[in-house]
This record gives structure tokens, sequence and C-alpha cells, in this order.
């Protein structure tokens, strides 16, 4: 990494920063990626403040790398190459328009602050996702992200129908309209979603929203086995059902989620928390068929917990911080993010349980199941180098299990630096057509370098 | 246009015809744009016969035109160039996963018999197209298409996961992997989906299915004016409901059906065609909440047409065949097809009423009305140049109208050549991104050329 000259920051009209306190803070995001320290940091409040720095940048050849929530899993936002880091995080505004089910927004609100202000209207933009106090909006399209609803909400992707971006260059381009449907040329919007900021920055974008559902049902299922509780989804979503969350936690996870929090003692087994949303009552059906469909897999205790489902939710969102807590002198080495076609989710379960056994690990095991996501932890003494060695070999081979499978390498955290490795194996030449269209739009190579796409 | 030395064909293992009679038969699709004669056509059976195509034309620099139903209604598939037209007609595999919810299909596919296909499973491709008996999977990749069912299913971009495809050097690629989600690298898929043949030839794809609904309820609502009836839409899908179809008829379409069957005697009032599917009971609750919606907007008529309904759905099949019949002087000049956010389809649908008083036209209305998608079909006397002028300006008017409403010039019949001089209009400046896209993945402009980027 080479020191840039950014001085020239200082002769444009956008709120800037070069001390090494405020640069530090940008050096790394959620993950435990080589952390790398930019040069500036600057945070434009308006899309002509963004397009200013990244025009002038562009002319002298500095790299700018666009950043907002800092949430991200993969090094997505670690500036590699240093240059600027781009902050959207001041670029905060809401319009709902309820009448189309849509909002402008901007890309630093962050996802739950976004979920309040449309609250009061019933609506609500429904991917979900755990890291929704600190992720924004720009992250999140950035890295096509999701979560516990997308299984009947869908992903990012799904909600966004128009995007204004600045390019490498500096141009400001709108892609899309505010329409449910068009076939009017290249789906541009489509190419900057899960770009990661590797295209352009998203300045602005108009995002469809869905209702707050009216009713909701929820159960909490314990199986006798990873393996029966697996099928049960399986069969669930092949049936057509779309619950609003149906997300598997392993014995592991579970042990853990107990030891976290003194009122929580749940069965320590392979477990399914269930939600049905539906705004009618329709959903007392939908719940009994659900319930046959899981009782043919050898259920061990089904609760319903009503009120008490808050908590559930609570404690499954504290997935992540419990198996950091566990054990003072282990650490989370990562945080896997595969999917696998749902008819193989029993089978990459399983094989994340046998590594972890061949490589003797303890990784719980979460995962969004209903779209065939896995996500596993495996925790580490980072002291023990071996022990960092084997959690990344684990890694690998499930990431390449998951690709045999018929899968993807990830399934809603991006490719950053930590899944670079595997576009080959995952899109073969297609990564020369992903090469082809960033060489055409930021021919120099940029914004957000050393990501995405692998070296040649 | 020139002459293109196609003889090379001869050398390939690819059934091919260089007769007049069938080459005149690929010289036009289902629009009254200007037909162009191939110089040869071909009918490839595997993905390799496709590349060995496009490689030797690459090489040799002739164009070549990706064809499949030739239903296209803005000239997609017309060879401006000549040279080859690639029919992917014979590829016409179907490999439904009723338990993945997916099917792999050949691009030669014609939709009916992917679904009479899938029917025996209880599944079927749902975005609906009113062109079922001709149009194919692969033309519905390339333009995007949908119909009657997209406002409760998504277009055809929603459900497709995986497309094989060849690129216009002969590279076979493969984007997308058979999952609901993922964050893994630019989305080719989304790129491929829409670009009318002009990046690659479709190939092989994985859709997404779903069940047929267990329930349907449905009605026939006349209202006092047009501008009832499309307040009604705004207020159903503002209110989060996604009906099976919402269907809209203008007084004028209506009296044209009427025309066309003896059997039909529907009020000649502005008409919603309402569909509601459902797995539950929770159907009729809907059922009563959209009436309610609709009671409040000057309902004149209200019938729930049970068994009959299949005859109005039939009667609605045949808008078109109707509106050519009307008078044997009188031709269909155009199918608009514009798409205006939900709250402006009030505005549009009367805009097009007004214009049609303007240029003094006969123009039957209809639409998706639920998508903001409408329809519109100016007779004209073909051999009345100045009639065929007016029903152009008319045309255009609605486009630009659209547009302004921030509206698509297209919802699903592509941009072809007709709708080539709106991309600026509606795209301004991203029209520049997409052109670098085109340019990156074909350079030497080969594959469908004169079509969806406008003339530099
Ligand atoms: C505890 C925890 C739980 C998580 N759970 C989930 C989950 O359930 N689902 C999920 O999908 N992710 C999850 N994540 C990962 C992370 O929150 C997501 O990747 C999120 O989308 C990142 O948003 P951000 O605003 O923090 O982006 P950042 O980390 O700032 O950036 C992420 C990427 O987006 C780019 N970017 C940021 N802003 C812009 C912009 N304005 N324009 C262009 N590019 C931009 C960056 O360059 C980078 O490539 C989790 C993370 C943590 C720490
Ligand atoms: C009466 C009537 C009603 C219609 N109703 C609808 C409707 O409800 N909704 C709707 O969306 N459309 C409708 N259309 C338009 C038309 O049917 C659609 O555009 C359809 O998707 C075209 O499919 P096709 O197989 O006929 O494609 P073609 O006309 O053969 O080609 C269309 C485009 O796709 C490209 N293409 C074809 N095959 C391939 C391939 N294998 N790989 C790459 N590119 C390919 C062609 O180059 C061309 O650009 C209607 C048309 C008619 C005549």
């Amino acid at each position: 990494m080479t020191d840039h000259d950014v001085s020239f920051l200082r002769d444009l009209d956008v709120e800037c920063s070069f001390t090494e306190s405020r640069r530090e803070q940008y050096a790394r995001d959620a993950s435990p990626h080589h952390p790398s320290t930019p040069d500036a940091v600057v945070w434009p409040e308006r899309t002509e403040e963004v397009s200013d720095v990244l025009s002038a940048a562009y002319e002298r050849g500095v790299p700018v790398t666009p950043w907002s929530g800092g949430s991200g899993l993969e090094g997505n936002a670690i500036p590699v190459e240093g240059g600027i880091v781009l902050s959207t995080k001041e670029m905060t505004w809401v319009e709902a328009d309820p009448d189309t089910l849509t909002a402008r927004v901007g890309p630093g609100v962050v996802y739950d602050d976004l979920n309040e202000a449309l609250a009061g209207d019933g609506l609500r933009f429904p991917p979900g996702i755990s890291s929704g106090d600190v992720a924004t909006i720009g992250g999140m399209i950035a890295t096509n992200a999701s979560g516990f609803n997308a299984v009947r909400y869908g992903e990012t992707r799904d909600h966004v129908r128009r995007i204004e971006a600045v390019l490498p260059d500096g141009e400001v381009v709108e892609a899309g309209r505010n329409v449910v449907k068009t076939s009017s040329g290249y789906s541009i919007t489509d190419l900057l979603v899960g770009s990661e900021g590797t295209l352009g920055v998203v300045t602005d974008a108009t995002i469809e929203l869905a209702g707050i559902p009216a009713e909701k049902r929820a159960a909490l299922v314990a199986f006798e086995s990873a393996r029966d509780a697996c099928r049960a989804v399986s069969d669930v979503i092949g049936a057509g059902v779309k619950p609003g969350a149906i997300e598997f936690m392993d014995a592991h996870s579970i042990e853990l989620l107990n030891e976290n929090r003194d009122d929580l003692t749940l069965p320590e087994r392979a477990t399914l928390l269930l939600e049905l949303h539906g705004n009618t009552s329709g959903i007392d059906e939908d719940y009994a068929f659900v319930e046959g469909l899981c009782r043919d897999h050898n259920v061990v205790e089904w609760t319903e917990p009503g009120g008490a489902m808050a908590d559930v939710w609570e404690a499954r969102r504290e997935a992540l911080p419990a198996a950091r807590a566990y054990d003072p002198d282990l650490d989370v080495a990562v945080i896997g993010d595969v999917v696998v076609p749902i008819t193989n989710y029993p089978d990459i379960v399983e094989r994340a349980h046998e590594l972890a056994d061949e490589y003797d690990l303890l990784v719980p095991l979460v995962g969004h199941a209903g779209d065939g996501n896995l996500h596993y932890t495996p925790l580490v003494d980072r002291e023990d180098e071996d022990h960092v060695i084997r959690a990344m070999a684990y890694n690998n081979e499930v990431v390449q299990a998951a690709i045999e499978m018929d899968g993807t390498a990830t399934g809603e955290h991006g490719v950053g630096i930590g899944k670079r490795g595997f576009m080959s194996d995952e899109h073969a030449n297609t990564v020369d057509v992903m090469r082809a269209v960033k060489d055409a739009i930021d021919p120099k190579g940029l914004l957000n370098p050393g990501k995405v796409i692998p070296e040649e």
C-alpha cells in the first residue's frame, strides 16, 4: 500500500479528516480481515459533494472506498489500497410514499431507524438483517443484504426500484424508475445492487416496502436431530409455504444461548424458530399445515411462546454475541455464509458438523434455513496459530462443499476480500464477464479496489 | 443492409436454411416494424451448436440475431442488419424439480406448454403472458416479459435463478446458481434478463415456479368512469393487497369485446377484471376487503362470474384480435406498453383518452393495472398515411407522458427497434452505462445489432 496525496480534499466543500485517530476508525469493518488505514476520510452530505470527491480523486488516480455502517463481515469496506474512505453515513433522508408503497432514502439511513420511521404508516423495509442497528441502506444495497425475513419477502435486490449513483469518474447517473416492472434496457439497477461499491457510490434510492403483517404466529420447535430439523425446513418450503421467518439453530448454538442468558432454558437440540405472517385468519390453517409437516420429522418439543416470542427473537439475535461471550479465550474466527438449494440443506448442515469434528473445532451453526442459508462461527484462540489455520481450512471446505452442491459462496455478506478466492470456483469464466463490466465502468480500477473480482 | 457471406454455415453441424421462403419467415415479428430478411436461418439443438455458429460468425464479422417464438411487439428479433437469424425454438427440454420449486428449461419451450408440463406437479411459471401459445421462455427472459399475474407473482426477472448463455464470440458462460439468494459478485443473470439477445444467447435456464393456488375468486366490476376504476386499482394496491390479477379495460375495449363474441354482453363501461389467489379461507376476507375498496369509487355493476370466469378471461385474451377484427379497414398501428407509479395510473389513462380525442383516433385501452401497466392499440387505416402518422404521434406522446410521470417506456415488450428513441428520455446518461456494458461484452456489435441502445 502506498501513501496517496489527498491534500486536494481541503479545497473541496466537503467534511473531511486527515487525523490518525479518525483514519484508524476506518481501517477495519466488523470482520477479522487485516486492517488498512486510509489517507483521509470524507463525509459528504449531498450527491454533488460525492461527485466532487470522486471526480477529483479519479483525475489524480487516488482510490476511493465507499463506506456506510462499517458492519461488513468480509472486509468489504476496508480500504486495502489506502486513499480515501468516502462515508455516506450523513446522507440520512427518508421520504415514505405509502400510496406507492415505496420510500426514497439516503444511503446512510440505518435499517432499524428506517423501519422505525416507516412504522407509523404500517410499513417496513422487509428483508431483515441481524445487524439492523448499524447496517445502512447504502451498505445493504451494495451487498444485497438480507436476513430473517427474506424467505417471505425477498432480499434487498427484490426491493430496489431506482438507484442514484455516482460513477468512479464523478458522473451522476440514475438507474431504474419508480415502477414495479420495466423492460426498458439493461438493468443497471441490478448491476449496482450487490456490486459492493466497486461500480458506483449509491447516493439515493427508491425502495419498495411491505405492510407490517396484521397477524403473526410463531413456534419454537426442538427436533431429535439436525437432519430432522433440516428435512422439516425442506418440506415446508417444498410445499410452497412462505413463512415470515424459519431459522435453524443447532444444539451447540442453543447451548451457547442458554449460557448467555439466565432466563433461557431451551432444550439443547437442533431447533427451528418459525414465524408465520398473514393478514387474515388463514394464518391458523397455515400454522396447522406447517405443524403437520414438521411433526413428520421427530419433533421433541413444540412450543408456541406467544408473548415470550420477543425474548426468543432477542436471544436469536444474540447468537453471535453469545458465541463471542462463551469462553473468554475463544473468538469467532470467521462468520460463514453459504446458501444451497433447499433440498441440500440437510446435507450442508451435516457436512458442516462432520468437518467441525474433523478439524476439532467448536462451531455453532445458525441459519436462515428457509433460504438454504447457513451461518457458522468456528471459535478459536487467536493466539494459537494452528487453531486459526484450522478454522480457515474449515471455512474453505464448507464453502467448497456448498458450491459443489450447486450453492453459492455467500448468501448475504458479499464477496469483499474474504470470498474473492472462491469466485472462480463458483462462477468459472463468468468472472471474466464481471471483470469486463468492472473495466468498462471503472477503467482505472479506483473504486473500492481489491474487492469482489479476483486477480487475473 | 448489406449481404453477408454465410456459406460457412454449411460446414457446421447445425440445421440451417438459405431458401428465400424460410428466410422471409424470419424477416418480421408480430409487430408492424419494417421487415428485414436474414441471409440464413439456423436452428441449433444444443448449446455447442449455438456456440459454433456464434464463434464462426464472430470471426467473420457476421451479425447474428437470436429468435425464439417471433412474437415480439417491438421488432426485437427483426434482423435489421441481415446476417444470421439463430432460432432457439428447437431447444425445448423441461426438467421440473418440485422439491426446490424450480425447473431447468430450454429457451425454445413455449409458455403454455411449460405450464402444461408443470401442472401435474401442481406448479406453474407464473408471470403470465397473453401470447402464451407462441412466446417462449428464451424470448421471455430476453424481454423480461410478464402479464396478467405479475402483480402477485412478479415479472420474469423475479423467477430466473440461473442462465446458461453463449456470448457473442461463442464462449459459453453460466450466470447464477440454483439458490434463492446470493451476494456473490455482479448479477450477470440480471444483466442478461431483459437484454433482448444483445449480450448473449440464452441456451438453458433454471427458473423458479409457484404453486397453483388452491383457491381463486374473481369479479368483473363495471365503474361509472375510467378514473373511478383506476382509483380503485390504486387503492387496492396501496392497501398492500396482492391480487392474482387486476386488469383494466376501458369502455371502448369492452365494446370491441362484445362485438367480437356473440355470447358476451358486458356493460360498456370502464371495467376491472379481478382475481384473488390464495390457499386458505382467508381469501374470502380479502375478497370482502377488496370489494369494499372498489365500492368507494362508483361501482355500476359487480358480478362474480364463478364458472363463467374462464369465458371472461378468454374474452380478455382476445382483446387484441377483437381490436383487429372490429373493422376490416382498420388495423392496429402499434401496441402501446407503458408503466407508471400506481398513483399516476388514473392520470395516464386520462391522458391516453384525451390524446385519442386530440388526434382523432379510436384507441381501446387495456392494462395490467395492478402494475401500473397500460396497453393501447390505436386503430388505423394503413393506406391512409396521415392516419398512421397520427397514431405514431399519439404513441410518442403517451410514452413521453408516462416518462414524465416517473414511469417507463416499456413495461414488458422491451425496447427492440420501437422504443430505442425513448431510451435517452427515460434513462438520460445511464444509456452510456448500458452502451459501455454492450461494448465490453460485444465489442464488434454483432449480436442483435440496432436494438435497445440508441445510436450515439
Ligand atoms: C452482528 C452482525 C450481524 C450481521 N447480520 C447480517 C444479516 O443478517 N444479513 C446480512 O446481509 N448481513 C449481515 N451482516 C453484515 C453487514 O451488516 C451487511 O453486509 C450490511 O449490509 C453492511 O452494511 P453497512 O452499512 O455496514 O456497510 P459497510 O460495511 O459500510 O460497507 C459494506 C459494503 O458496501 C459498500 N458501501 C457502503 N455504502 C455504500 C454506498 N453508499 N454506495 C456504494 N457502496 C457502499 C462498501 O464499500 C462495502 O463494500 C451482519 C454483520 C454483523 C456485524
Ligand atoms: C398477441 C400478443 C400478446 C402479447 N402479450 C404479451 C404480454 O402479455 N406480456 C409480454 O411481456 N409480452 C407480450 N407480447 C410480446 C411477446 O410475446 C413477448 O415479447 C415475448 O417475450 C417474446 O417471446 P418470443 O419467444 O416470441 O421471442 P422473439 O419474438 O423470438 O424474440 C424477442 C426478443 O428476445 C430475443 N431472444 C429470443 N430468444 C432468445 C434466446 N434464446 N436468447 C437470447 N435472446 C433471445 C430476440 O432476439 C428478441 O430480442 C405479446 C405479443 C403478442 C403478439
